[in-house]
């Protein structure tokens, strides 16, 4: 476009929300601030659902307060969708584009968003139509190529890793075994966070299953008692995502068809159905190992609260902030489009940097755990992930321990 | 005892645990620290079974900033029990008390510890042993007669509160229908607690139902569908205890034998089988209607986090720790015993005060919510419990509402 010539803006939202989604397109509308070449700042409700329907919101008439406090409250104040545009609808996208004045784009999403905004690029250069678009990143998983981690994984990370203090507390309280489901189902970064909280040998979770290695039933229900046998307690991590050694659901395997909604597909998320069905094989494994005793036995699915409890990591909030800030400056500073990463710098103290990618390198993939983050038996997270995530959190509170000196009976 | 005479005294902590219940221990040493009368503080390890096993710690060789730790974290560090002693087992705890010199006794709990320190205390009176014995509140439920609420409610209700907000604000980025499942047998003030972020009717939870009132499916599922129906939304809030017309859980109704345990008892926590099983109802009655829409429907169990989460109340914290140096303060007073209790005073500023009334009042009864906290329909509740509720749970952030002006089409 012409140095002198003023075009409009765009920011939507897709894909799961997250603690501090909001506080990424503000970080946008912030960039964007004060620039003549920007006209009208809008925001699609209901990401690429909105553009198509032209339900499009004016952000430049928002007060200042009313910014801050969507930065500070959890999910999509702009709403979401998980439609995945067909090649027609991407077509669609581009004539509002046109029709709207907008060149400026910012779409906030993980891996299918990054998907959709690569078609809608190459259609518009096909087309000939000078677009600045961005993919601004955003998910819990953390399961985005070349970040060294996402907006939204430390918030929810400091949610999964807080519950697990706390149920492992509670757990300590009685003995017995408890078993928590966390979201991630390729990627298994949120349950390894449940380990964040430990501060030696004794605290739980003792185990983590993440979707990066295969589960085993019989080797999972040896490992748990093993720890319970000789502690009297154990405390597991779950990912949803979790599959057998011939790449099955678990969910499928403890269901059958029943698990299955009217598409073939196994709903992970929204049902306690795998938390329950492990407990149950938990259960029936210890019942024949110890026929008289009545042990207590618990599972939670962790659900849609570890994506939205109002508990954000401040560095995250702050991070999530400044993608959206970077995505302005770069579209600001002449014709280029890609992908904005976090990348983390090496060295004692964390610090963290923000680069432009290809959106090739990024759009449809997934990232997983690296090996030195799993341990060995594939049933629990080492040191150096937790090294890795503990920066991402934000302050916790320490985790007490009474110095138990005994009264001698009488 | 003779006014001269030092005597030991003794804390132990029952059922289960809130996220301030180490305030009320700790205050209880804090309220009987310097008294020429106490000799040493034991802490009973798993409530009544430390007792009854000698399982006892000295309390007094904790360091300041040790108990500092212990009041900030959920959970207790004297670890509890569900255990009910037997009369016999009643007599060996007087029996322990007698053998470590204890007259001074305060046992944290609810309804059933309360019972069980009136069985000791009674016992103690017919041996003619001197006890100054204290029930000190606690319960996230807030089911206690007598009290105004209960030290531990504040901070479950507060999680309860935030977690809905953060679920409804993630439900309104994609629509459908959300259900969560909260703790509470016999009494709904935790589920009600869900209501608390509300502020104004597009805001959910739209539905909530408390085991108080009687819960019929059909008028349920016609509730649920009417407000989808009108507003393409729907969050509800359930009590785990709710019961059917004829007074059995609805758990029951929906699981059938399936749901029953060894002992043939219905599992209310520690499993997802009360949201599942209601959110395939609501699915299944969405589809008759719908026949042709895939409606999004999601249901979470809150489960063990709710009374586990690192995110207390502070006026929850500070009443904890008073009602322990209330009742160490009264012991100190005289030859008295009782059970601590929560009183508001009437008036706008919110003030409380603490009474000791009669053991009996208390022991093994279940109060439930108000009438005039719930409404004529008997699915929701109503503000005057909302305006009770607010200053139990401390500072909450603010809901953001975005100013919606929307841009023309073209």
């Amino acid at each position: 476009m012409k140095a002198t010539a003023k075009a409009n803006a765009i920011v939507f939202t897709q894909g799961g929300p997250t603690p501090v989604i909001n506080a990424s397109w503000v970080g946008v509308l912030e960039g964007l601030k004060g620039s003549s070449r920007v006209g009208r700042v809008m925001g699609a409700m209901n990401g690429v659902d909105g553009i198509i329907k032209q339900n499009l919101v004016d952000l430049t008439a928002q007060s200042a307060s009313g910014l801050e406090q969507c930065v500070l409250a959890p999910a999509s104040a702009l709403y979401t969708t998980r439609h995945k545009p067909s090649d027609e609808e991407c077509a669609k996208v581009l004539d509002v584009f046109r029709r709207q004045g907008i060149r400026f784009v910012f779409g906030i999403g993980g891996n299918d968003t990054s998907e959709t905004l690569h078609i809608v690029n190459e259609a518009a250069k096909a087309a000939n139509y000078e677009l600045r678009l961005f993919h601004v990143p955003k998910t819990i998983d953390c399961d985005l190529m070349e970040n060294d981690h996402t907006p939204g994984y430390g918030s929810a990370a400091r949610f999964v890793a807080r519950a697990f203090m706390g149920v492992d507390l509670d757990n300590q309280c009685f003995g017995g075994i408890y078993l928590g489901v966390c979201m991630g189902r390729h990627a298994g970064f949120l349950a390894a966070a449940s380990a964040i909280c430990r501060q030696d040998e004794a605290d739980g979770p003792h185990l983590v299953y993440v979707p990066e290695r295969p589960f085993e039933m019989e080797k999972f229900l040896a490992d748990v008692y093993s720890i319970y046998d000789r502690t009297g307690r154990c405390v597991i991590a779950v990912s949803e995502g979790i599959e057998t050694p011939d790449h099955k659901p678990v969910l499928e395997l403890l269901q059958g068809e029943q698990g299955k909604d009217s598409h073939g597909n196994v709903q992970l998320s929204g049902s306690g159905g795998l938390s329950d069905g492990l407990m149950a094989r938990i259960k029936d494994h210890v019942a024949k190992l110890r026929p008289k005793e009545k042990t207590r036995a618990r599972a939670d699915t962790l659900g849609y609260i570890q994506r939205s409890y109002p508990d954000q990591s401040e560095v995250d909030r702050k991070e999530a902030r400044e993608v959206g800030r970077f995505a302005a400056k770069m579209a600001l500073s002449g014709d280029i489009d890609g992908s904005v990463t976090i990348k983390r710098d090496e060295g004692k103290r964390y610090k963290v940097r923000y680069e432009l990618v290809d959106l090739a390198l990024v759009a449809g993939k997934t990232r997983r755990m690296p090996s030195n983050f799993i341990n060995a038996e594939g049933n629990n997270v080492t040191q150096a992930f937790v090294d890795w995530a503990r920066p991402l959190v934000g302050p916790l509170s320490p985790r007490p321990k009474l110095k138990m000196k005994m009264m001698p009976p009488k």
